[in-house]
């Protein structure tokens, strides 16, 4: 079946290419919206506009737009007309609704809200009211709720009644007259009560919840943590504003473990979409720290140069006491930052941690001193292979501390760990590690 | 909610400290197991062994041992006998018991599954049969199906029946005489419909399925894809032998998510637990990997030294020759990796994305070589400046060509494309660098 889907997308792209219109609505007609989404990403700005051109039945093109990525969307939706945009959002659920309508240009984004039938309309603006990235931002206001004094086969009548708004019903939740949360059953419970027995008497009161500002990532832990398929979103009066379900917060975490490594490597936002200037200019920036950081290496190694002129091999050396000390930077960041992600390390309690980083760059420095100094000292003699000894230990040491320390003091600043993972550690730890071996190896050397 | 979460955490590892055992027993009864779970990863191994001697409740004690990490499992069973290890597994879900059981050292484990109560140890058996990272290794063997001839009301019959049996059921599952799977229903769709409708007239025929040896990243693209809340694992002969469930799926996400950023930082298998030593040792072989790169550069600069101890300035552009090529190298291996990783670049279509990386990297170096080179020539004499420049414009683009390309290859060739971010394509990069800059730098400075 995995294999089967590929086959199609390949197949969708070729038919594409050659604009083979009638052969691709035969194909459309059994293939998942999902996956022509996935086969779309593939295409060029020009071929996905075509294809978007080709979907005749506008549910199955929202289902289409509301699986492409936010570029992909916006180059779609490019040739539309207003009122055919309108359509479209109406066809999906508020919350694909809400992010599609997030990335429209400001002028148009109001002339479509503004165009939405009343219930659409009210939904997205609702959720527009929260950073995106919250979980009001990603919740859906479509829930099944009861009143608390209602009974199963009440409940069962309601779902009956109103299955076509509730796409995907995983819990029941009971709210009071003032449409506070007090409690959730599952509909499996519904299934396994008598008609007459009331919800009160199964439901479970302590409903695991999150507020409407709480950060997504803190969402996705919980709904990970307690095994969830949905958690609800409660605001500070205890008013039940939504739920996040359970295929949201997939997608919160592949995002954002995606940008977490993207930010690593300093690729901003980078799937692999868009033309290659458009790739280019977003990788230039972290590459400029690295020129930056790398200008200012070569003035520091200037100052250095009578050394060199005298002892040339020093030169070789500079490579690996970068390297080591940056890859030991990085190791240290990269744990924090994964630590923080999961819960593993904790803001508050981050001494521990830290103290435990600078044990291992301590234990790694002797390690690698050894090394590095034997190789040293065999190859170009004593003081050499002692210089760059004592060099890999302190800045090892020094590139864990640092490494496992930043991360933390990010997070308590508030903002994101992830960035220590960027260039401007690395180039910290790499100009303090040149600095500790050129000055130890004249020191040594008597130069 | 999740503030709360935090501060009992805290406080069971302030109690657990200072020993104070009753209060761990009052504070244990008001928390849930997933969060002393949670807690208890920031504890040593001996407090972690002590607490888990305070749970009095088995049932509480095996959802605890369930949302462990492999390494808090076997350091809280060590103290355990055999018997009380067999009750523990007996009150864990079978996908749960056989992650514990294969973690289990050898003899034990054989000891152990022949104890199990004969339910348990078939449903142990069965899924120890398919690797670890496979559907077959972490689906559920627990699944509420029912034969095709079935109507609304038997199912919900059976369902109150067997409802102990199911924890979470996400789906009704049909079946034909011989298991084969034939189709799929929801629960909600058993309550909006009559008790005498035969489930086939409403059931979902075209089922999303995986293989039992389908790699767990794909199940949880696919899970993903489609916003599943199961995905039924069928073998070849088309039988329903389990499900893979979504909370399954969101710890595959997570896990190969850290998975591929320790990779990528070096630090193998790297949650931030164990003792330093051990930490050290974790990071020690891809560091082992850099000194080796040192080294060759040491040897490689060597070679050079008549060059350096003339024109000592050059020395000065290594760390930014290096780095360059090394941030673009790993830029590009990581868009290709996440691509991979969630199906934006697909192994047998990746010939376009190398070229795209190739026209990037051009892109980049053309930009850079600029800007290092006006640098050079204006700080250090013309000559100096085209070198850099040259070397940087060529090592740039060799750099995105290899970090883009290897990991379609190492996909190709079945190996993980993760491995590509780790040292041994940065250090070729490095090498790569370094032997075009001397080059160029000796033939335009006449050396």
């Amino acid at each position: 079946m995995p294999q089967l889907a590929q086959q199609t997308e390949k197949l969708l792209r070729r038919l594409v290419r050659r604009d083979a219109s009638n052969a691709i609505r035969k194909l459309l007609a059994k293939t998942r919206p999902e996956d022509v989404a996935a086969a779309m990403e593939h295409l060029t700005w020009a071929e996905q506009r075509r294809l978007h051109g080709l979907f005749d039945d506008v549910e199955y093109k929202a289902a289409v737009v509301a699986n492409l990525s936010e570029e992909s969307i916006l180059h779609v939706l490019e040739g539309e007309t207003e009122a055919s945009v309108v359509d479209l959002l109406d066809h999906m659920e508020p919350d694909d609704a809400t992010d599609v309508v997030e990335i429209l240009p400001d002028e148009l984004r109001s002339r479509v809200i503004s165009q939405l039938g009343d219930d659409d309309a009210e939904g997205v603006r609702e959720l527009l009211e929260w950073p995106s990235d919250s979980a009001g931002g990603i919740m859906s206001p479509l829930v099944f709720k009861m009143p608390q004094t209602a009974t199963t086969g009440q409940a069962i009548a309601e779902l009956q009644r109103e299955h076509e708004n509730f796409e995907s019903v995983h819990y029941l939740y009971l709210v009071d007259s003032q449409e506070r949360l007090v409690g959730v059953t599952s509909l499996r419970s519904l299934l396994t009560h008598s008609a007459d027995t009331p919800l009160v008497a199964f439901m479970t009161r302590d409903v695991i919840q999150v507020g409407p500002r709480t950060d997504q990532e803190e969402v996705a832990r919980f709904v990970a943590r307690y095994d969830l398929l949905a958690v609800p979103v409660v605001d500070n009066t205890g008013c039940m504003l939504g739920i996040v379900t359970v295929d949201d917060v997939l997608d919160v975490i592949r995002d954002e473990a995606a940008e977490d490594m993207m930010l690593m490597a300093g690729v901003s936002d980078g799937l692999p979409s868009g033309g290659a200037l458009n790739q280019a200019l977003r990788r230039a920036g972290w590459l400029m720290a690295t020129t930056i950081g790398g200008i200012l290496m070569a003035e520091i190694i200037g100052v250095y140069k009578a050394t060199l002129e005298t002892v040339a091999v020093l030169a070789g050396f500079i490579p690996v006491i970068m390297g080591m000390g940056g890859n030991v930077g990085i190791q240290s960041a990269t744990v924090a930052v994964r630590g923080l992600a999961t819960g593993h390390v904790q803001i508050g309690g981050a001494g521990r941690f830290v103290f435990r980083e600078a044990q291992v760059g301590v234990l790694l420095g002797v390690l690698f001193a050894i090394l590095l100094g034997t190789y040293g000292s065999v190859r170009f003699g004593m003081w050499i292979g002692l210089s760059v000894a004592l060099s890999v230990a302190l800045s090892i040491s020094a590139a864990s501390i640092i490494g496992g320390a930043i991360p933390v003091a990010l997070g308590r600043a508030g903002a994101d760990p992830a960035i220590a993972t960027g260039p401007f550690v690395t180039t910290a730890v790499d100009i303090l590690a040149i600095l500790i071996y050129f000055n130890i190896a004249r020191t040594l050397l008597g130069l």
